[in-house]
């Protein structure tokens, strides 16, 4: 698995000179996405099959600040997954010094277009192995 | 017609401790649909009619920067409605001293829920006068 | 204490036509910004004093999304507060039919403008009252 | 000059399932900050050396939507510099079948930290001469 890495946006920092705190949040959505599209479910796609899957819950500790035009990289875990539900774990690392500056979680169901929950064990049995083995790398 | 009033929020300022530029874009469109709001025009309502108003353009200038914690209003005019097309312009002043601290304007057109663009006069009258209404205030 | 109430904006709604879920973080922190306003202890004055808030972390569970011009009010509690470190808990509830929508919390430090930790028992003592009176409400 | 590439994140879709037209302005500024880099004018080292480029103004023409997912690139090309005042025009183009998705141009001035104007032909005559030779490419 080729972790998630980018530079921090200008946009992305606010008036104590760091990124903000919510857009950890969008980081680690970015190396999911990424994660997904590596295991072969890319999301978009997924979405078009009619499969969602929205945000349970997120989490975000922060332990280094990210500054503008630092790289990092995010190193993203799924864990916990059951068909009906699944977790991710995050690191983000500053490239430069490999020093971890934020960790975090966000939990996730399926659901189909009308947003009701599903079991994808079934429904997609395909997708549904493909993130089992994810879980297991 | 009622302007539009809110404070500076801190995530949406940068490391200049200014408001970053592109949000002046966003105060526009907040704006914008308070002003269709007031007209009778609500955009949620004519999404769910089937009507979208997308951006053709859209321009600001920066005058004096928007500081965390400030308060602002955002005066909105319409013109050059033609029910095809139509234009808004902004002026965002900071409440405190009434300084004009940008000016703006955005261009849209009508499309349906296949993004097909339409002219609302024959296919949604009472919105074509409203809005048409509005442009003479 | 007056609740944070305002409606979502167009552009926090993302392609499952609900608010990102990274929102509803600074949903947080503006509701807390406004909290820590009325107990007298302004963000933008407590920065120019040289006493800054970061954030240690962030959670948020999301229980029934807010969509695009729904109002909301986000109710805020300070608890844990020592001196060093201090916690709030929110609950956003949608207005309309006061639905609970996310619940969260946020830890934060006091750091001064060289970004160390303080305590602000002796540095802030005014200050310091204020916040702890705030956690008996 | 290797134009600014990467893909559309889903936090910056919208509730019409493209992206937020908000977020042009900030790809332009992405590519612009990737474009002074290329050049040697990096600008976390410019903001230390006590030089800031603010803008003055920001332009968006929207031709083709941007979906979540899509890759596009921003090719950026530096104007109208005179030392005091520069500008940039952009055109983003969809990765795929290279079809131009929108064009703009911004604006800027050079200020110190004092947020005053100042011409960098003198101050900053090594900065002046690599933007200068950016405009003839």
């Amino acid at each position: 698995m080729t972790p998630y890495k980018r530079k921090v946006n200008y946009y992305e920092t606010d008036q104590m000179s760091i990124v903000h705190h919510s857009n950890y949040i969008r980081y680690f959505e970015e190396a999911r996405i990424d994660f997904m599209n590596q295991i072969g479910c890319n999301v978009m796609w997924m979405e078009r099959l009619g499969l969602i899957i929205p945000n349970i819950d997120a989490y975000a500790k922060y332990l280094v600040s990210l500054k503008f035009d630092e790289e990092f990289e995010v190193k993203v875990k799924a864990v916990d997954f059951t068909g009906v539900r699944m977790k991710f774990e995050y690191e983000i690392y500053r490239t430069s010094d490999n020093i971890l500056c934020a960790t975090g979680h966000t939990s996730h169901c399926f659901v189909n277009t009308d947003y009701k929950p599903i079991s994808i064990k079934k429904s997609h049995p395909e997708i549904y192995t493909k993130i089992l083995d994810s879980t297991k790398i």
